[in-house]
């Protein structure tokens, strides 16, 4: 079986292009070294190809349930392969020593987290939600929160969730209902229903520690009156709190991970007389949404890895297929009396891998390039944190969504590889695909982060963030102009990032929002086949001139992005520009 | 439940647009009315609504699976659906009154089928292979042949099977290594294993007819060497024929449909001491291929129906969801005490359900005028004869492709439109989304039809191929010229066929098949998109200054799809009139 992921393209990405031992020269990172970094990514390939990719399938085919005793049961080789993952240390990855983490640089602790999103995605969902969770606590906690809460969670003893939405309630977080009751004793009681809430119950764990989106007493209407709570499933006192399972959602995919509703506070498990689940407010009130949007940001790019991880794996699979698989002969062969050739000798096939290998190496580069933004945000102050923070904001929305989109659309070329066998269970693809179709939906979905970007984040602070991702694409073109190898390119992509200013201020020229936004997905997918194109562009010139089937590997794939897909990006900017009217003047009662 | 086809659609298409009474004057079809053809589609939206729709869920959450007797177990409700089809007397539709059918024409037939189809993808397959088998017997097979194989389809009490495809041989025909031994009474015995057999074993007929390609000696290597058989489950006196089940393929969709590996003549149900199943040669030994084609070009129009339907199935759940469903309100609505909207009113929600519409009902136009042009070819001679049947030759890899991917776009649409819920069991759209799946790669792989009209369709007898589908797309522009609402979507398809024109001439130019080829499947998308703009040019002629929200919601489709879709064909057609090398000189030791 492939392995899920490339080492060598990992290796590539970090110390040949991101340099990423630079960062051992800062103060946070100084106690690690490329030893200690390569030492956890052998840690997380072996885990991770021994025990969580060989349960991808039996985990998929055994869809959690929920037991007699009500308890959720999920097989054995799935719990025991997350106990083996939190034995290792590795939930502590980029923690604080202070908290008991290994306080490696984010970027590291994302690539050895893509091993198991590659071999596993479901199951390495739960490690994931925790890190988040804790992240957040960590920042907006108290010392007593983080001692309680966050300390157990790094050790990997207790889970963590975001609970926001609800039945009634997801892309508008305005519209939420739970509420919270203050109590005398500085505690609230938790009221409503959340739904989609991912591991939101198991036994893999000692406690789950749910963050809860909910409204107290005295805030304004929508998003201003949301506040935020721990809310355990177990007090800290081992006091059942009343948080229940209401079901668990089926799902396409991505079984592994428990999908569920919870009520909280409807007495199933009240551990008081007063009605309601205990919870304990983060930070002040009425400010949850902004503490929530910490977490939001790491999951969004978190998705994104998990998105190009199965983009990845489905890659790698149909490329070891193409390999051995024979058939038909090249077009210009006609004797049907030579033998078949391996597939990967078709243009049309090597079409197929050439679009996976630039989608999936372009958004891991692009995830990665993201994650290094947060280990210099977190490592310097005045400007290079505010830009490393800014650029991050624009960045998050095409981190999200370009992956989502792009790397599934990579698993069905993976199944299309594989013709009729990438159809059935006996190969690995159709899961990918299965699991894969979830991340254009959750953690916002996809439309949401065309509002985002084309809405909030490159008309910020009078256009600072998409002045500065146009900057730094523009050093990067700066770079390529020495090279008559990259130079083409960087015309190229200059001309598409002209094209993405002017079509930004077009888009805004009127001023009415309902006009600017009624293209946003268009503009949100042009813009982010830019930032593909900028990634394969920033590898181009880490290349340079080194030689070998690797290198010549980056230059084929990047010229096929640039030749393939960059120029779609035209007709979607020309849509965005038109100001078309055309979805805005539809009836609802035309279909 | 939503209706899975819009019968306002289908009358609109099929009287108001192709004016499918006029049939009724031709001899073969001069019983018919339209009082009949409504009766038919009547009847079939009636079964198909209670029959087939309440247990496509159903068949496909209960796989089928071998029982301890080696029989074929499906559940009860799909065996008993399939019977009421058969004693509807449905089966018979566009046979010949002589065979015991209906002499439906082709359109109403597959209108009448696609109502399956939407209702149920995977138990409506049965049917149409029976038919598409029955068709090619019925033209090509013997009168006994006819009398003992295709009377009992007719009826529905024998079921039909394609088998081509082999482990080690389904989109090179040629390399098939089945074998057929001819014997002293005239009859073949067959020895070799078939794959990806749709149907190919169950216990919903009384017997089961396979038309098996295999080699007879004597023919030359490749496809000249195959010839076609009839090979029954049972044999006319009910002995069993050696045709032995070894397995069922588990598939991500499309489960109630068995999809099986067969052995012949392995011994296992051996009728007789010599060795091989039994089987009987249709027309002449070495001219197989040239026979089945018959069938291959009927199950491809049948595929692009099923994909077809399948959109078509998405589109209504979701735009029914998006009409219930409220989250958010209007971009430049801030007040969030104002009551949340309909989702429908969101502009990314409208533009997911006008993608939807415009590929459904613009691949449902397509299926239906090819299949009109099988009866105007079936009912008339000389020219008109052979302009339909170069027009569907044409067509026929477009009808095919174009649904199968953008129709599976469409049920990813439909999901999202869902949001998380469409992600769920709960809902229908993630079992449509699996379903459709298989439609790139059954019947000829996506990049098989590029090859196909690129290689072979619009070059044949001197291009005269392209040059008919140009002047047929030509009188649509010039009917548009009238009218100011479509003379500007009349001069952009103009441009748009132009520019294929051209490029089809630049990319052979070289005279190099490798070359011309090397982007035939941005060929084939390009081609596909320019045809379904050009089916939605003809609908808005048909729709004329007509009123209403029905006429309204065609023009809106129609000026989406010229304004969001066409333009992609630009940079396509661009890439492939480059004679870009990129997959030509990728070496696969670089992946």
């Amino acid at each position: 079986m492939a392995a899920p992921l490339s080492r060598r393209d990992l290796e590539f990405l970090l110390y040949e292009w991101l340099d990423v031992e630079e960062l051992t020269t800062r103060e946070r990172f100084r106690e690690h070294s490329r030893e200690t970094f390569d030492a956890v990514l052998d840690l997380s390939e072996d885990l991770a190809t021994k025990l969580f990719e060989p349960v991808n399938k039996l985990g998929d085919q055994n869809e959690p349930y929920v037991g007699d005793d009500g308890k959720v049961v999920l097989p054995d080789e799935v719990e025991s392969g997350i106990n083996e993952y939190v034995k290792a240390g590795l939930m502590a990855g980029s923690f604080d020593e202070s908290l008991g983490g290994m306080q490696l640089p984010t970027v590291v602790n994302r690539a050895s987290s893509a091993w198991f999103q590659a071999a596993n995605a479901a199951m390495s969902s739960y490690a994931f939600l925790t890190a988040g969770n804790a992240n957040l606590l960590a920042e907006y906690g108290s010392d007593e929160q983080i001692d309680t809460w966050v300390r157990p969670m790094v050790e990997g003893r207790f889970f963590g969730t975001m609970c926001l939405s609800e039945p009634q309630a997801g892309s508008s977080l305005a519209d939420i209902t739970t509420k919270a009751e203050p109590q005398a004793d500085g505690t609230y009681r938790i009221t409503g229903t959340k739904m989609w809430i991912s591991a939101g119950d198991h036994e893999l764990s000692e406690n789950i520690v749910h963050l809860v989106l909910a409204k107290a007493p005295g805030g304004g209407p929508g998003v201003k009156g949301i506040s935020l709570f721990v809310v355990p499933k177990y007090l800290a006192d081992g006091t059942r709190n009343d948080v229940a399972l209401v079901g668990l959602n089926h799902k396409m995919g991505n079984r592994a991970t428990t999908n569920t509703l919870l009520n909280f506070g409807d007495g199933t498990h009240s551990p008081t007389t007063e009605s309601g689940a205990v919870g304990y407010l983060v930070g002040e009130e009425h400010r949850g949404l902004s503490y929530m949007f910490k977490m939001m940001n790491e999951a969004r790019i978190g998705v994104g890895f998990l998105a190009t991880s199965l983009g990845y794996a489905g890659y790698q699979a149909s490329l070891e297929y193409a390999k051995v698989r024979t058939q038909g002969r090249p077009v210009d062969q006609k004797d049907p009396t030579s033998k078949p050739v391996p597939i990967i000798e078709h243009a049309d096939v090597k079409r197929m891998l050439l679009a996976q290998k630039s989608y999936v190496e372009g958004a891991l580069a692009l995830g990665l390039y993201c994650s290094k933004l947060v280990d210099i945000q977190q490592t310097s102050a005045g400007d290079d944190n505010a830009r490393a923070g800014l650029l991050l904001d624009v960045l998050t929305p095409i981190a999200k969504s370009w992956p989502s989109q792009w790397c599934l659309e990579a698993n069905s070329l993976a199944i299309q590889v594989h013709g009729g066998y990438g159809y059935t269970k006996e190969f690995d693809v159709e899961q990918y695909y299965r699991d894969n179709r979830l991340n254009p939906i959750h953690e916002g979905a996809h439309g949401i982060h065309g509002l985002d970007l084309l809405g909030r984040k490159v008309v910020m602070s009078g256009g600072a963030g998409l002045t500065l991702l146009t900057d730094t694409i523009g050093d990067t073109v700066e770079r390529s102009s020495a090279d008559p190898a990259t130079a083409e390119l960087g015309v190229q992509l200059r001309t598409a990032v002209d094209h993405l200013v002017a079509t930004t201020a077009t888009a805004w020229s009127t001023g009415d929002p309902a006009v600017a936004l009624a293209n946003a997905t268009a503009y949100l997918e042009a813009a982010g086949h830019i930032v593909i194109a900028w990634m394969w562009l920033e590898q181009l010139l880490a290349v340079g001139d080194r030689t070998g089937d690797f290198y010549d590997g980056k230059r084929a794939a990047a010229q096929y992005f640039f030749r393939y897909e960059l120029p779609k990006t035209r007709t979607q900017l020309d849509l965005v520009a038109a100001l078309d009217r055309t979805t805005l003047d539809t009836d609802p009662a035309w279909f």
